[in-house]
């Protein structure tokens, strides 16, 4: 009774302590994301089928081992909730467990659509061929909505491709969602058209469950191309929910999800949580530290993450990686070349701090034209 | 300018390396945490209102301090989304953070509802008034519907008084949710009606989230009184949502949270996490695991989630502490004894491995009832 469908296979580093069996830790980490019963407490018919499968298990530390596992199709069963839940569930909660990488099958691409823009039609919606693309953060949050919409201007005056909302605007009553949103698309609309440019506002969608639909028809009445969501707060499936139905680009903001990829022997590997899953899901694209800013994210993960994200994955879209957490203006020219085109640069605080926005957006521009 | 209003009070801790200002890393977290822009970058009439006030700096460690952030009710906003941003966002993605406590201020229960049913209400709709509640997971995962309602019978049966679905039945083909919800359902209120029991069936409710609305709807039609959600996973704010539109009883399952709180240098404390957090949104019952268990939890991170779910707080009904996890059958009465009546002992392995179902339920209960 064994599916015919490939599974979904996860790689899992986990702590073994001396003496104890990596291989039965393993079946146990399977069971837990499964039956969660002990043996003996189901058919056997259901191994394989319903108990996830472990193969090459390995001891890659003294203390430390990992160990492939197969889930079937039928298991994760054709939702994103589930198959964060298959990935990661009640075995977040053991001490250092950690999924590494992850080999998707087919079938995941019948309910994770994948990026619907993606690099190419972010492109297209900001004008700009083959040069990384540079954005800033609309803030700070306290300012108010006359404010925030008169420094939408002064960027899209100096030649900035992409403006996001702070993901620290919400719906405070100094610059309230509805009222925001509506004068920055406004202020970005008129100063395109005048200036002759295609600078893509973000705006960033929080709040109330029940009312993301309603603000995101808000949006849409606004004009908006684009929206910005964080996914460890609002919900994982809501990316999912965007890139089918808004018609929008998707943007990611990795606010409160630290503690799912940052911490290294647990959670999951950048790669996975940054990469893989935010481009299934449907980000176009996915905001995340670069190294050598405030964050500690390594050069390797950020590499890795770019990788997760523009390397050919099933027939997923590739997207946009937008490396943000502390870029300095000033060494735009280095991270142009050590990336390539297909990357967006997040530059904020460095840009804030040089007083004239317009001027120092101008110069960024020129820079990263020049790399 | 300075707010009337007491602020939100976080305690947070946090690495500090030799020779490390403690006062200037905390204040660079309230700067993260609000404006995300450098000193110079926001008018001096934001201290304190938009940029939280850092007090009470202390060093707990030779490599560790504390600090207290006070952050503005104008700041908080009002949402749950924003509210979660403000005390763990891009801080998450620092080494080592952590939100050790914090104090809330009256406000918050302008937008969090807290339990609607809470202890005393959960107590009437299972008809129990004075001793600890028993509960049961309906699995494994891989049964059909029959299988799954015929254990749902024989747990009504043997006098559970919950019976909540296993957190990895979804929507697989093997029982899906519209047809096992509604043949669970019929299950234990036909037990119910023949036994003279009150026994509550809490389903599991996931998906899409387009289609969590109406397949609550679905539930609310079946006459279900209560509904289980995994808000790691759903979205935090799916839990408030459910509290002041479902009219049901809410349960929280802890799957994919582990790594918010269970890593003990990171994220949260499991006070907050799984105890204030989860009440103030509005759980009615929060499954979390025990000590002693299969998940590395400590004993004192046990009793700390049962105090902050039990005590006072504002003017929040108390939640039951719904302790999971690897409860022993065999242990009922030392668990009762120590964490007392307001307790639900969820038990599921060491009944499968029973066997006889009815039998074993029977037995649990006679030992609840003893304690």
């Amino acid at each position: 009774m064994s599916s015919q469908l490939a599974p979904l296979r996860v790689t899992y580093s986990f702590p073994v302590s001396a003496g104890e069996d990596a291989a039965q830790r393993a079946r146990e980490l399977a069971r837990e994301q499964t039956v969660e019963v002990p043996e003996g407490c189901f058919p056997d018919a259901f191994e394989g089928t319903v108990v996830a499968t472990v193969h090459d298990v390995a001891t890659v530390a003294p203390d430390r081992a990992t160990a492939v596992v197969d889930y079937s199709q039928a298991l994760v069963g054709g939702t994103a909730p589930q198959l964060l839940n298959v990935l990661l569930g009640n075995v977040s909660m053991f001490d250092g467990v950690r999924v590494e990488a992850v080999d998707w099958p087919d079938w995941i691409r019948d309910f994770l659509p994948g990026p619907r823009f993606g690099v190419a039609g972010l492109r297209s919606l900001v004008g700009v061929e083959d040069r990384p693309l540079i954005a800033t953060s609309v803030k700070p949050v306290g300012f108010d909505t006359d404010e925030l919409a008169r420094r939408c201007r002064e960027f899209v005056l100096g030649g900035m491709d992409v403006l996001k909302d702070d993901h620290s605007l919400a719906d405070q009553s100094w610059a309230p969602f509805a009222d925001r949103t509506a004068r920055c698309q406004a202020a970005v609309d008129e100063t395109n058209a005048s200036a002759g440019s295609s600078a893509l506002y973000v705006p960033h969608l929080s709040g109330p469950f029940e009312e993301l639909p309603r603000r995101l028809d808000g949006l849409r009445g606004l004009g908006c191309k684009a929206v910005m969501v964080h996914p460890a707060i609002l919900g994982w499936d809501v990316v999912r929910w965007l890139a089918e139905n808004s018609g929008m680009a998707v943007f990611t903001h990795p606010t409160f999800s630290g503690t799912l990829w940052a911490t290294r022997e647990t959670g999951m590997a950048p790669r996975v949580a940054l990469g893989d899953l935010q481009r299934l899901l449907g980000a176009d694209a996915v905001v995340y530290p670069n190294a050598a800013g405030r964050f500690p994210i390594t050069a390797d993960d950020v590499r890795a993450v770019h990788t997760s994200l523009t390397k050919p994955l099933l027939d997923a879209r590739p997207a946009f990686p937008m490396l943000g957490g502390g870029i300095d203006a000033e060494r735009i020219g280095e991270w142009a070349r050590r990336f390539g085109p297909d990357t967006i640069f997040l530059v904020g605080s460095s840009l804030y701090a040089q007083g004239d926005l317009r001027a120092a957006a101008k110069k960024l521009r020129e820079a990263v034209e020049k790399s």
